[in-house]
């Protein structure tokens, strides 16, 4: 038995939405069956529907960026009530078993875990994202929106909130520590607002000085149009902690030059290019490039919890299902001020 | 003032070793003479009397492995008499008013920290180094070899054991990690020798296994020659630290799938191209790319003392100054095993 909900989907890679319906499960014991509210564009869900990851599967319906009420909950569901305002972020399953997993890493999980949209639950089935009516996810992997929260500005939390609060967190960013957010984008604008509600000293590093008025609303002590390239001169060394959320076309040499002694650079964009850099860059003042992918559900929870009381939201412009094709062209042309979210009524 | 001793001198990039007389400069109060007994061989003083480092001055005397004896000290020295043994590693001089200096990590002093040979002291002096019967050294930079060890065997700990056993200890390498040894070299050799004595469970990886039954004899638990390539699906995701020695020509993205979460490839060779890997080799178990250089003045006394107490030495070749030319080529093939020393008591 399923269900069937209006959702978007696009037939194959790069293709324009259509509006179908999908089929939902019907309830496990442990499952939460969800009425969306909205749902967040991210730019991996635009690097899904156009193909450019390897192994997307057609048709597709992104989304992982959601935030919906409960309407349903199978028998052995005690953490959350039909009715609760709640999330689901970038994955929906997990062995719940293993070492990563009972670290409350799932997105490490060693079974694999199991992708919102455009991979294979352990049923064999296909998953499909947020741009839809409802969903139906295991318990475990909803989280509870705290409340008088702005839902909409709140959704975007969801993928560019923890994958932006985990590494900021992991490297010990606060009062008295330095970062630099290379990239004033969906995640770029939400890691600033976190990195200084934590008490650090935050520096924005964009090519333009368009966004230095917004930069400095977000939070940032520092605004640095790379263009010219000064900055890297001025501030060699000054550096704890840079969050690369850009993905091709950065000069990490360059960057690494404004790291200390001891610091590190975190990837959290997804570029197709190699990551390229010279021995010595990593070398003096023995630095470190690593990467970071989301974050756990104990972490998204706390993630939320410390964006509500800080009064952290994303920035964001709320759009119908008919613009989706459009604002996909304004985030690649990086015109979208500053993460989408699709109100998800109108796609009745 | 200054005093005349027998050294071998490159009189420029690539050319061979002639013998010739430098002067060292008279003792200032904190100074120590040392007259030198053994010299090691490190591939960086190829790299520099080759020329293929940009902005090595000519003629060049290298050598940054000094063990020898204390003849002469300034009034100020308190730390060292004349009589002991004691040793010089990869720099001779810094500011020690700065935050890396305060933190015993003269490596990375603010104010520039001088290296032993090729470099230009706060005098404004060419520094040269340890192919020579006898250096001048400020006494901070001078640290003591415990009673009793090999003394050409040591030696090349002052480069190659502090380079190792920095980043193993940084990274908190011990009972229950497990560490991969890339490439079994001047380095590699004692960096499996400091991890296996420090607890931890050590492979080493070399392209074929001509080296296998030394790398056991040093404490490996595993060896693998990657030139089949199986090792790499086989051991996926079950290293915590890879120390990588080797310079050019290593698979980053192959290796990186060796590490579990969390885990680091630290580098400590010196390659010439670019690092280069995968995004999603760092963004996949949250991994890292670090880099590492030696090690400060009170971190290289406590290795020399860690490795007196656990027997630890380099495996070494000992050579005469008419050979170093030989050995810089057989350096370079991989033939010295595992370094070479030169006996500096053939430089009359």
């Amino acid at each position: 038995m399923t269900t069937t909900v209006a959702a978007l989907s696009a037939p194959e890679a790069g293709a324009p939405f259509e509006k179908v319906e999908l089929t939902r499960r019907d309830l496990r014991p442990d499952d939460v069956r969800i009425d969306i509210r909205f749902a967040g564009i991210c730019h991996s869900d635009i690097h899904s529907a156009r193909g450019e990851w390897a192994g997307t599967p057609f048709p597709l319906t992104p989304g992982h960026e959601i935030i919906g009420n409960v309407v349903e909950v199978g028998d052995q569901v005690t953490r959350h009530q039909v009715g609760d305002t709640v999330g689901v972020g970038c994955f929906v399953d997990a062995c719940l078993e293993c070492e990563a997993c009972k670290d409350g890493e799932e997105q490490f999980c060693a079974q694999g875990v199991v992708p919102t949209y455009g991979g294979t639950g352990y049923d064999g089935e296909r998953t499909a994202g947020g741009y839809s009516e409802s969903v139906v996810v295991r318990d475990h992997f909803v989280v509870k929106i705290p409340d008088g929260v702005d839902l909409a500005a709140t959704t975007p939390l969801l993928c560019a909130g923890i994958t932006t609060y985990n590494p900021l967190v992991r490297y010990g960013v606060g009062p008295g520590t330095k970062v630099g957010v290379i990239g004033l984008g969906g995640l770029g604008h939400v890691a600033v607002k976190i990195a200084a509600a934590l008490g650090a000293e935050v520096s924005v590093f964009s090519r333009t000085d368009a966004k230095a008025q917004d930069g400095k609303e977000f939070g940032a002590t520092d605004y640095f149009a790379t263009e010219d390239g000064t900055v890297f001169d001025e501030h060699a060394g000054e550096y704890d902690l840079l969050l690369n959320t850009v993905g091709d076309g950065v000069d990490l040499d360059a960057y690494f030059g404004l790291l200390g002694r001891g610091g590190t650079m975190v990837n959290v964009g997804a570029p197709s290019d190699k990551l390229s850099l010279g021995a010595f860059s990593v070398l003096s003042m023995r630095r470190a490039l690593a990467g970071s992918m989301v974050g756990g559900l104990p972490q998204t929870q706390e993630m939320l919890d410390f964006c509500a009381e800080h009064g952290i939201t994303a920035t964001v412009e709320v759009i119908s299902a008919d613009q989706v094709d459009e604002y996909y062209d304004k985030v690649v042309a990086g015109d979208v001020r500053y993460r989408a979210v699709i109100d998800t009524s109108t796609l009745g």
